[in-house]
């Protein structure tokens, strides 16, 4: 018999996930670079700008010394005690690395741990949610994860059990929310932020769309809120943030709150306070309100991406659902010990008075600072071109710029079978090695269109970047404006 | 409102997933290693005996060097041009992590990589496999992972799309498979391995089981084999192997090869030899068979169970599919770096005249030659104990005995609603220590009673084990002997 797995026999849960953000252009991109590498002159430009993707290092941004220091004598601990090492490390490295494999049982960092990541490694992250926030913080709550996407997937699996059961989600959204509840049968129940006032997330749209699914059948089980927002770098407001618990903790809905932007803020008016400050601050205890945090190393200053590490804080459940959530969790066995030292670094970094304190401060700033120059940079620059409209980046590491396409080109792209905002965004890789995500891998509201900017190339070339854009946006409106 | 969701109200395929490996046997024994460490004389032994999951580093096997130093450098690359650096690194692990950063675009180790894993390293570790199997191999088909879980769930994602998609899965069987089919809603089709003459696979018993799901309206989509086996031990003869590639391709089925244990084999008469290396010496191609095979850093003589590597090679799927699985493997971004350098390592050590050469080999022979003894000493005192029978661990990390349980101990496990295995198991920790894993979380053949044994404690450990074990069983048989 002739093999039996063709497209039409596999899973369409499957078929109907997207991942926009290494979808098509990013495919077309690496096709170009290889064009490019094999025949320099081939295209109008000699590289490929990636402004597709949250993936900070690929750009050329410098790992944090300290951490990497630590990460190298756990890997390799056999080196802790020869004299080199003391040239090679710095002192405080080489106590974080000697602290963290005292907690390690049999200092075995090749061994798996606890499914729920390995307990020093929780208490001290646990401290240092605590230390952020000024309410207890349980170990035993934190579950570590191969970054937050797997994270994401626990929870998604464990909430949905149809069709039938819904995830409300910001539109735009970052398409990790809807590729997973696709993958796992569930309903994406879409709440629109609003662009007009700064991509503002008002409660009255959460209880109209809630209420709409409703009246469709759905059951609401949880609401995902991305702060700072991915792709819309809105940094949500304590009293918004109130309102949003209070919501949750009426409808009884679980409270997925995104929040591995949290270092990633970049204006003085806005500060990041987590969902579980909020809603402790309110009163709001275990049983008040379901409500789990993810973090990842992959963002922030230290943009470790790589490194696969990430925790969830998952609160508000009886032991019986925590029982099947660390089923979960063990199923896969743990997650990466690389990973989990790194998330237990980036939440307790070098302290006033440590050897690598300084220096740590001055590669946290440098990156920090030059992260919110070219946000300004490059909201500045779309806001000067015809027909596009930009909200600032107050956090995280994007823009989502809006564009008025021209009747013309969207009938063009409808010509040629294509999302006008993809359109726009291939003719823009073509002609000057630019890589956006068009809008509708984000969502956004119909007859709309956008695309997402990561704010990541290294500064130096963000002039160029904002002369070729503006000078192709300029021969792009010349062709099609109506 | 109240939270809403409790037990009740979560997704009924996690509740009924089960994964024993890590369940109600080693929740209790890590409770009595606290009671133990508060109080040292609360039980009649001072320390837990880990004999329940393939974790080597845990119980103090030590991690291969030259891997580690290599892992440290191109975690901390910074190193690599310092002088002292010679000193502690070996002169090829400081070529080696050069030659790897240079395979890493940028050289950036915290940077999201390709989604199927670092192209450099997909290349090393196709070539490995060539060397291997005497078979060609195409990077473009290795999907890198956390470990070799993902790539099993992200295939039973793929294949299964309701209860009525099955798949063929030993008995015994590794749990990962039960659980992982059971998240995505499918059905477990069991063949069972014949214990009578050393789990051997019959084919006529897989066409015996897809004859009875088709006819129950399972349309069964692929077959698990594990092979060194787990729990269960055997290598497979390439002749049963040829009759399992006929018969997967004969019936149109995904043939899902899970090869971890490929370089623990321990017996002189037997060979690991790949599914792939048996189908393309067949004159079986691309287009003939389905073929997934799936390996880890976490097994063989490495046992690196916590950097979380592996890896899976694809091969016989049509591009539209191969397309799908890649996204499945984008939604997750990639697999740790770090997982991904140890997995090229694993499958490329150091060769013969590279300054590591020897000091390599002494370690991996000293492990390999020391879990052999183990497997045998242990295989030999399990024979020695009345009503039990232990087929040859001839690979893997595990026996599977069989034990003949009185009528007595049924009842007394009955009347307090126990498996008659796990209370044998709960009455081994409580007496002794000792941590066993119950056969029913395997799977065995109705009304036989087997329990899972690792061979993974140090060796100095073993008499001890031995001899708690054969005093233990004495007792308990004096007890309920008919």
């Amino acid at each position: 018999m002739a093999p039996q797995v063709t497209v039409d026999s596999i899973n369409p849960k499957v078929i109907e996930c997207q991942y926009a953000v290494r979808g098509e252009i990013v495919i077309l991109a690496q096709k170009l670079q290889q064009e490019i590498q094999a025949k320099p002159e081939a295209y109008p430009f000699q590289e490929i700008l990636y402004c597709n993707i949250g993936n900070p290092q690929s750009l050329g941004q410098k790992s944090i010394t300290f951490f990497r220091e630590v990460l190298a004598l756990c890997d390799h601990p056999a080196i802790l005690a020869k004299s080199e090492t003391q040239a090679l490390f710095s002192a405080d490295s080489i106590e974080r690395a000697r602290k963290i494999l005292d907690q390690i049982p049999g200092r075995a960092t090749g061994a798996y741990s606890h499914s729920q990541g390995i307990k020093g490694l929780r208490d001290t992250i646990a401290a240092a949610i605590e230390a952020r926030d000024g309410f207890p913080a349980d170990p035993n709550d934190i579950f570590m994860t191969d970054g937050a996407s797997p994270a994401v997937h626990m929870m998604m699996q464990l909430l949905i059990r149809s069709e039938k059961d819904g995830i409300l989600c910001p539109i735009p959204q970052y398409p990790l929310y809807s590729a997973s509840i696709a993958l796992h049968g569930g309903s994406l129940v879409p709440y629109y932020l609003d662009e007009a006032t700064g991509w503002v997330l008002e409660v009255s749209e959460l209880k109209k769309q809630l209420q709409e699914a409703k009246s469709n059948g759905i059951t609401v089980r949880a609401l995902v809120v991305i702060n700072p927002g991915n792709p819309t770098g809105q940094v949500l407001a304590e009293e918004n943030q109130k309102a949003i618990v209070e919501f949750c903790k009426e409808e009884g809905l679980v409270l997925l709150a995104d929040e591995v932007y949290q270092e990633n803020v970049y204006v003085p008016e806005k500060k990041f306070h987590s969902f579980k400050k909020v809603a402790r601050s309110m009163g709001y205890g275990e049983k008040d309100i379901h409500l789990v945090s993810f973090q990842s190393v992959s963002k922030g200053y230290y943009g470790e991406c790589g490194k696969r590490g990430g925790y969830m804080e998952v609160t508000g459940f009886g032991a019986d659902v925590r029982e099947h959530i660390y089923k979960l969790a063990s199923v896969n066995l743990c997650s990466n010990i690389t990973g989990q030292i790194l998330a237990s670094l980036v939440m307790s970094p070098p302290k006033v008075g440590d050897k690598s304190y300084e220096s740590y401060i001055a590669e946290r700033d440098g990156i920090l600072s030059s992260l919110a120059r070219r946000a300004k940079t490059l909201e500045d620059a779309f806001n000067k071109l015809e027909g596009i409209t930009c909200n600032k980046a107050e956090g995280a590491m994007y823009l989502f710029p809006r564009i008025n396409l021209p009747k013309k080109a969207i009938k063009a792209a409808e010509e040629v079978k294509t999302a006008p905002d993809l359109f726009y965004c291939r003719r823009l890789l073509n002609e000057t090695g630019i890589v956006f995500v068009p809008g509708s891998g984000f969502g956004q509201v119909p007859g709309t269109w956008h695309f997402r900017c990561t704010i990541l190339p290294r500064e130096e070339k963000i002039p160029a970047i904002v002369t070729r854009l503006t000078d192709f946006h300029k021969r792009f409106m010349d062709e099609f404006r109506d």
